[in-house]
């Protein structure tokens, strides 16, 4: 059977991911097309597919829509007729914590879903340990950030909702050094080694790391530039500080 | 005199100029936002200025139009209420090549106008020389890369619709070296030292840099991974480079 009714339940309920809240009350999230969906790791769980017929031989336990009913429920411009529906995850921050050698990302008040997607997809590119996103950034869980993220998203943790100060604090007990990107850094990315592990903290994209975090952070860490503009992307300046980062890690020691 | 109709043909050109074609026909574009008009630099040509009564004051030649009418044409979701209508602008390719210490940044095919504004941004931020873009690349004066380069575009020069296999028989004549960014090059990004001068060509968000391209350079690149993610976001991995490439040039000699 081909739904081909907005008001099917099902098709209610992906319309419904679309909204933040409906995400959080479900503990569910959409990732659609087709190269998303086939690489959705066996270990996160894949409540249902949705797909148009041209999907139907790998959509068979899933739900069949008309094209016209797709397009609607998209998330994208061009839609390719396939999107799965997908448990949320629970890390536990102990553990994570524990591992006592890499990169920790912090993002805070990272507002567009694009920036994030990024840092998440460069973060997981040099192994870094996890993500924490403070309470304004955009949502992990939205299409934009999941589809710019090119399923890194699924392996790596991320933890919303961060209280940035009481991470600090948590990074500290666990003698991580904490490290903020910011334009009037007194050290230089370039030359800055680490030696074990570090929390990175990269701040929004118009006014940077709030104050009250910049207060508590142990280095301050500009990235040299050399034209007219003012300052880079976020999700380029948190590249260049994990690739930095990375290769201190690995190469230096 | 306050407009308020979409048939003023001031507001028919500012809406025509949405479009590449109008853009290319008449030779203007668009830059909108308080920011990014007030940082316009003296060198380029703004034909006017259109905006709401909130910026009467700086908006004392141009047109004033009603809020709901800027709302109409402008090209953001959440409108300031002011944007001027520049003149584009011509570089001279030989100048640009004859500058014998530098980047040259090519890209191949890059589509996404967040990625090629982003691009534009880290290379004005590293002193490139210029931007060389194929013809399927994101137009250079349409509203996203205009607006995601932060002015950037108005510092570096650009160069648009460029055969890319054209150019790099330009650069070979002009003694300058060729590098590919590339997920199976030989060569790996930390490791590689440049002397005075590159072209250092991007490809496409999915596809990478075309075979015809890939065929005719003198060195492949990639930049080392650890992780599952398969590759960079575009812009990120450009900026990687052309900040490796810029530490090469500044401190290594």
């Amino acid at each position: 059977m081909i739904i081909t009714s907005n008001s099917n339940d099902i098709i209610k309920t992906v319309i419904s991911l679309k909204q933040k809240k409906n995400r959080d009350n479900l503990s569910l999230f959409i990732v659609e097309g087709y190269k998303q969906v086939s690489e959705i790791p066996q270990n996160w769980k894949t409540k249902f597919i949705v797909s148009t017929e041209k999907y139907k031989e790998i959509n068979k336990n899933g739900f069949i829509v008309s094209e016209r009913l797709f397009d609607k429920i998209s998330c994208t411009k061009t839609p390719q007729g396939i999107l799965a529906v997908v448990e949320k995850k629970k890390y536990d921050i102990e553990k994570v914590l524990s591992d006592n050698n890499g990169i920790f990302v912090v993002c805070d008040n990272v507002q567009d879903p694009g920036n994030v997607g990024t840092i998440i997809r460069t973060a997981e590119s040099y192994s870094c340990k996890g993500i924490f996103l403070s309470k304004t950034c955009a949502d992990v869980y939205g299409d934009k950030v999941v589809r710019s993220s090119m399923g890194a998203v699924f392996n790596i943790p991320v933890f919303q909702e961060c209280d940035v100060v009481s991470l600090i604090d948590l990074f500290k007990e666990k003698q991580i050094k904490i490290c903020a990107l910011s334009l009037d850094g007194d050290k230089v990315l370039s030359k800055f080694k680490i030696k074990n592990n570090i929390a990175l903290i990269v701040g929004n994209e118009a006014d940077g790391i709030s104050k009250d975090v910049l207060n508590v952070v142990d280095n301050k860490i500009k990235i040299e530039m050399f034209g007219k503009t003012q300052s880079l992307n976020a999700a380029v300046a948190c590249s260049l500080a994990i690739y930095e980062f990375s290769k201190s890690l690995n190469y230096d020691k």
